[in-house]
């Protein structure tokens, strides 16, 4: 690309730099910029610029948090007993989309690969343990881990490591529930979803049981 | 989308204020920047910052420009007796990046579009028709005009009104020639394109006549 202007060209790099987003596109949003007053630029960089500098990690769950202590850990309407063990901040926010859980969370930062040379000791498992077994320092009980993790070979290794840890610890390790989806047509689900579904088959219930 | 940040919160939503950017890309490169020092996130918001600020339209052509004069217009080596109309910046790096162009440029900032309230006054028609009446001013004769503009309802009017404007002018008034893309297929050729280019054909010529 021929840029007659080194700015453009700088804010174009810039936006390149960003995954997912090619020359072209960066361009793009550079016009568009150009086209908007540069308070909207300004308000821009100063929104992208004052998250970062700020951003911390909760010292209890390792989410992304504006406090010391996240809002989640922080709101004492929450149920401490749970404890929902997953990857990402990306899976806390899917989790608390569906409004269902009203239990806490431990963001792992990533999962167990030996390839990529990520060991227990690279993601947060050691402060879960922590947190379990001091209890009385984050007041209340913790009665029940949710391991909330893909069943990948990673995801798999690191579950098992967890699980094998918490064995002689008296809280009870659970995995959230894994078949084919609601609202799912059997022939449309993948061969391993149905036949482990089948597999892991549960009791049958009526819904005024 | 549920975010325990508010910093978060107000980075994705800068991101998500750009075009063709949604919430979840806009999340996407938040936690991008967020896995990236604090610098990086500086850099990429004063390339942003820094380009609006400084960034100008070139008093000659109109094309975004560092200086007050854009670089082409400065560049003593291109032939300033051609005169390249066109919509936007875009179209000219477009021309720029096939290096088969070497006159200058004229920039109009949109097409005449009375639909969308976009009149000639809106664009930069007069500057034209100064340029070329003032020649001196310009150090240079101008003799030819190349409309490089889109055959769209709004493009052809735009073309009309400026040829028209030039009617009395000493300048010779030219468009960009179209028909089937070179390597293009026939049966591959729109219609349009296919029966115009018949209808618009020229004598067919050796390479070494």
């Amino acid at each position: 690309m021929n840029f007659s202007s080194k700015l453009i060209e700088q804010s174009v790099e810039a936006f390149a730099s960003l995954p997912g987003i090619g020359r072209k596109t960066a361009l793009r949003l550079t016009l568009h910029l150009v086209g908007k007053s540069p308070e909207t630029s300004e308000q821009f960089a100063e929104a992208i610029t004052n998250m970062r500098r700020r951003i911390q990690h909760c010292t209890i769950c390792h989410n992304l948090s504006d406090e010391p202590i996240c809002q989640v850990c922080a709101d004492k309407r929450r149920d401490r007993s749970l404890v929902c063990v997953v990857e990402s901040i990306r899976d806390v926010m899917a989790i608390e989309d569906t409004s269902q859980y009203r239990g806490l969370y431990h963001v792992l930062g990533g999962l167990i690969n030996p390839l990529e040379g990520i060991g227990p000791g690279e993601l947060t498992i050691d402060s879960l343990l922590h947190r379990v077994a001091s209890q009385k320092a984050t007041d209340g009980e913790i009665r029940e881990i949710i391991l909330a993790i893909s069943p990948t070979i990673e995801g798999d290794t690191t579950m098992f490591y967890i699980t094998k840890k918490l064995k002689d610890s008296p809280v009870s390790v659970s995995s959230i529930a894994r078949g084919v989806s609601f609202g799912g047509e059997l022939e449309y689900a993948d061969e391993v979803t149905l036949g482990r579904s089948i597999v892991a088959r549960v009791p049958y219930r009526l819904n005024n049981d």
